[in-house]
């Protein structure tokens, strides 16, 4: 629900989705959707792509980091924003904070992609590095914001970036009204709970799925519980897809039913190759994963209309030669 | 001119490039014109990319192997048709032949990239291999000529093929009229011919480049003696660029006044990762050289409004680590 002053009370709901969708607007892209007969054949379901690695910075999640920047009231805004991100989210918060002119802080794990940070720091933002743990994240975060007065937009728990990432939903069923289903890479669930929010109210017969690496399956693990998982080391080559599922988005996806599809490296790597050769699109292994799942799991999407979120783009093209080691190991 | 047979005499003018236009319509794509704020400002121009990566078949190939397949009569195409090619236009033309429902024989020489003889056999054609020499693809195709019947389209001599190249420039300067410069680039000289076609008739004061390799610039040399050069080997990463100028080619490109622009491969390299990194456009190597030749040459078009050809996307992923190699050999 929208308070007064345009922050979002603690459980966001589809109205503050559209709220964040008229204020996004005048920044973000409405990106296009993208179809390929080859990969529809391959898949046998009719795949509608939401091309998010053509968002601002290169990924969904400028609509959240977008959100939430233009959210703050002036006088708050005026003191900057600070996160911490292994990447995307930290070139899109960047990003949002130099579209309203204010500073921009971001703490960033040691080990994360040379690409993505070399993004953070030409929008403008400066460079804070800590341990690769949630922990010194979280600390180093709050340190900055003692230090500097500055608000901290969390990457995928707060409120404000969960509903600006629901609005990727909104569009792709503005250009398909009748997707029987829609999978997403899940990390820490700022997309998932998004689109999550925006299904229940607009398409509630269309099942949301969560693609998410075994190498770090903690969301699958969490639903089948019934209790949210934090403890666990993520190995993935999905970096945008390490981080630990959020408390919110938790509980916002059990409360949806999102089932989780647990999809190896190798696969991912393998869908990765596929989109680039037949969309001739440069999506990241964190979006490529989504297409791994429906591949993997034909028989759950035989003939029905699919969406899939292609979450980014900003892949290390130097890790390249690594990564296509890791796809030739993909069973056929 | 066009012939009341729907075949085009020896020397095509731009009234054919719109009867191309008007024949290849129900089948080709009209590609977008893409734009990046980044690559115009490393540019210092205004960049105005035609997409043809996302043409069907996967580059600009299509639109003149379609114009050439469509024109012929039908007891002519009930034989089917025939050409030798390194690999885009093979493709295009086995998919342009699958569009009329008839035969098509591609002559590829050993050594050319695995991925684009796939795409070649995909849909539908026949592969038939010889040496990798231009005699050796002639003699082939001939024999293929004198043992199915079927007609020979050339990759770059054919009229036909040269018009239907020309309509990605009538495209372009629709998006986008006032270009003060258009790069494409050079091979056999199809889409170069046929876009000066359409430059001479609807845009002359729109100046002509032709991006060559240095390990094959012929065209260059051909230009500045006046006469077309045939000898010589090739050895450079564009893989589209290997072939000779044409005949009829060069009389059109020296009537034209077109200039060469000869770039090394380590500067296509850094463009192409520059290309994929900003704009996530999966383009090869052979369309990178475009932008590379602009980047080289900066003060040629210095706050100008200038169109690049991406002419196609087919990119070998698994030659990709040896690329980069080089593109780490540019000089900054």
């Amino acid at each position: 629900m929208a308070r007064m002053d345009g922050t979002v009370a603690r459980t966001p709901t589809f109205t503050d989705v559209l709220a964040a969708a008229a204020r996004i607007a005048p920044h973000a892209h409405a990106t296009p959707m993208l179809r390929s007969h080859t990969l529809d054949a391959l898949a046998g379901c009719a795949l509608h792509f939401k091309a998010e690695h053509l968002q601002r910075a290169g990924a969904f999640k400028f609509r959240g980091a977008c959100n939430a920047v233009w959210a703050l009231p002036d006088d708050i805004a005026a003191h900057g924003v600070v996160t911490h991100s292994s990447g995307n989210h930290g070139a899109a918060l960047a990003l949002a904070a130099r579209t309203r002119g204010i500073t921009c802080h971001v703490v960033v794990p040691e080990g994360a992609v040379a690409a993505k940070l070399a993004a953070i720091e030409a929008y403008g933002a400066t460079l804070h590095a800590c341990a690769p743990t949630m922990a010194a994240r979280e600390v180093a975060a709050a340190q900055l914001q003692r230090d500097t007065g500055a608000t901290l937009v969390h990457p995928y728990t707060d409120p404000q970036v969960i509903v600006g990432q629901g609005t990727a939903a909104l569009e792709l069923l503005k250009a398909c009204e009748t997707l029987d289903a829609l999978v997403v890479p899940v990390g820490g669930g700022g997309l998932a709970s998004g689109c999550a929010l925006t299904l229940a109210a607009t398409a509630p017969h269309c099942r949301l799925f969560l693609a998410e690496p075994a190498g770090a399956a903690e969301t699958a693990a969490s639903l089948a519980r019934g209790e949210r998982m934090t403890e666990f080391v993520p190995d993935t080559v999905c970096d945008g897809l390490r981080g630990t599922l959020g408390a919110p988005n938790f509980a916002l996806l059990q409360a949806h039913g999102a089932q989780a599809l647990v999809v190896d490296d190798a696969d991912t790597v393998a869908a990765m190759r596929l989109l680039w050769t037949h969309t001739k699109q440069l999506v990241e292994p964190s979006s490529a994963i989504a297409l791994a799942a429906v591949l993997r799991h034909r028989e759950r999407f035989a003939g029905q209309r699919v969406g899939i979120v292609l979450s980014g783009g900003n892949v290390d093209l130097d890790a390249m030669p690594a990564l296509f080691e890791i796809g030739r190991r993909a069973p056929a």
